[in-house]
């Protein structure tokens, strides 16, 4: 297919195209995707997520520019590609303006691709629609993936167990301690990241983090398997304080994880869980299809009156479904 | 069914145990629903959301409490049920002890029933539970059932399509204005309240909420129906200042939804969607069985070696259904 050939030879206009596609749930986004899939599992992703006013829009670019100009000739310069994930505007079918202008002094720089996406309102959509859009970068060749989203709620979540590393960003004065930690989604940060530790507090809210990270059960070394344990680093995005030490901890990590095997494993888990969801979209199609949406809408309205529950009314359709 | 009948008949216990099945997703818990179900449908849902450190939680105490005790005889106090969840806190199994501790002073009143939830880890489990959660108390006869969620993802959205009346809280400090709306995930939001509202930069906050949603396209009024515009709310938890202000909101929004035919409207649209998310979940149950796991991780390797894409093997397993 032209589309993912384009884009396997680099072509970036073609891979704007495809992630539209791929968004837009048109089949030839998938079709190229599919085509694609051989390419993919070489690039490390890498989830940033964190409450609103944490800075994660300016981390991300520090991060990005980091990456691209403290390279050398023993260590090349990674490719990135950045994903802006904003589940919070479910409706706008676009992502915020800020979003696309605030990476404008990257733009130029060709061995970067900056992408924002929105909710498009389904149920498990847009972390559908990430999934694709990540391994599509994979396959175009982009080393270093960041996968940035807004908020802490179940979406980040899932985004970040579709991530090989995840970083979790608190900022000072986002309220209190049991606060900062449940935005900090503490149980799924690999390196967690104190923002604006210029700021008065910061110190406050980098103690109750390793505090709540002392708390946490230490993990459990098998075989004399490495074990990870989550560092706290602290930054100031906006002067680009720490980031040197956050890029050698993201790094520290991609070692970790393929010494002691956890890569591998954490793809299996990846790949499993978009197979289920394939899976199960596929079967609620073929179902719909065979049923005719008229004969779902009478046990609707059986339901609407009360005169049959939901999970009598799904039995209902499947027997009938058998019979017929 | 006996626990179905208990509920029924106001027993707390009975109430309190079948709640601890739903959210263990055992088979008797949803056996107890499907009977209760005809009872439910009278309840006012009220979603309240929010990001982190807005005071959501000292707002719903004092919701309640207000609800509670500014009764008259000519408008005697609803029951409140509060279902409190978060699903940022993904792996801890049970919600944070702060979240059951806090509303201690409300233990005593019997006309209140109060919820801790946390996400069980699985994909859309968390919103799935909080529906069966809400339709249980709905059938025990509470009038008014709060559902507070931490955060400002999708997982909120969906939280929120499922109850009548929205209540977005936001407040002053949370970061810049394009954050504090994102954060508001304004287009879901029936009424916004702006907590906290005695802090510096309060008058700010409202500023911008206010502009935002004069930005919004107007609503669009059908046939003379009547059009809801929603009002911005300031308010100070913690002082019980403009709580009663919320309240009247709050009436008059559900006032709105039954004169407009909307109350219908989102019941159905509730409805349909569960109605699609507990069949498409009994036909993977089904289709899982009959395949059998062997088969389903043979494909699995496949697709982790590269060898086949994930579109591709739910072909294959979907074909092979169909042969076998």
């Amino acid at each position: 297919m032209e589309l993912a050939q384009a884009v396997l030879e680099g072509d970036r206009l073609a891979l704007a195209r495809l992630l539209t596609r791929i968004e837009n749930e048109q089949p030839e986004g998938w079709e190229a995707l599919s085509i694609l899939f051989p390419h993919t599992g070489r690039a490390h992703l890498v989830g940033v997520t964190g409450a609103p006013g944490t800075g994660k829009s300016s981390l991300v670019n520090s991060l990005v520019r980091h990456l691209r100009q403290n390279a050398n000739r023993a260590k090349p310069a990674p490719r990135v590609g950045v994903v802006a994930v904003d589940p919070s505007s479910p409706f706008t079918g676009g992502a915020i303006l800020g979003d696309r202008i605030r990476m404008r002094d990257l733009a130029g720089d060709q061995g970067v691709f900056i992408r924002s996406m929105a909710s498009r309102g389904a149920l498990g959509g847009l972390a559908k629609a990430t999934r694709g859009v990540v391994e599509a970068l994979d396959a175009a060749g982009y080393d270093k993936i960041l996968i940035e989203t807004v908020g802490a709620g179940q979406a980040e979540v899932d985004i970040a167990r579709a991530a090989h590393t995840t970083i979790v960003i608190n900022a000072p004065g986002l309220g209190d301690d049991v606060q900062a930690i449940k935005a900090g989604i503490l149980e799924i940060a690999d390196i967690l990241v104190v923002n604006k530790s210029d700021l008065p507090g910061a110190q406050n809210t980098q103690r109750a983090l390793t505090m709540a990270l002392e708390l946490a059960p230490p993990p459990i070394s098998e075989d004399d398997k490495p074990v990870w344990l989550p560092p706290v680093v602290p930054t100031v995005a906006t002067k680009n304080e720490g980031i040197s030490d956050l890029v050698s901890e993201i790094d520290r990590h991609y070692a970790y994880l393929k010494d002691s095997g956890e890569l591998a494993e954490r793809d299996r888990q990846r790949i499993h869980t978009e197979l289920e969801l394939l899976l199960s979209e596929a079967l609620s199609d073929q179902f719909f299809q065979r049923m005719g949406q008229s004969r779902f809408d009478q046990v609707l309205e059986l339901v609407l009156d009360r005169r049959l529950s939901p999970q009598a009314a799904v039995l209902e359709l499947m027997d009938k479904e058998k019979a017929g």
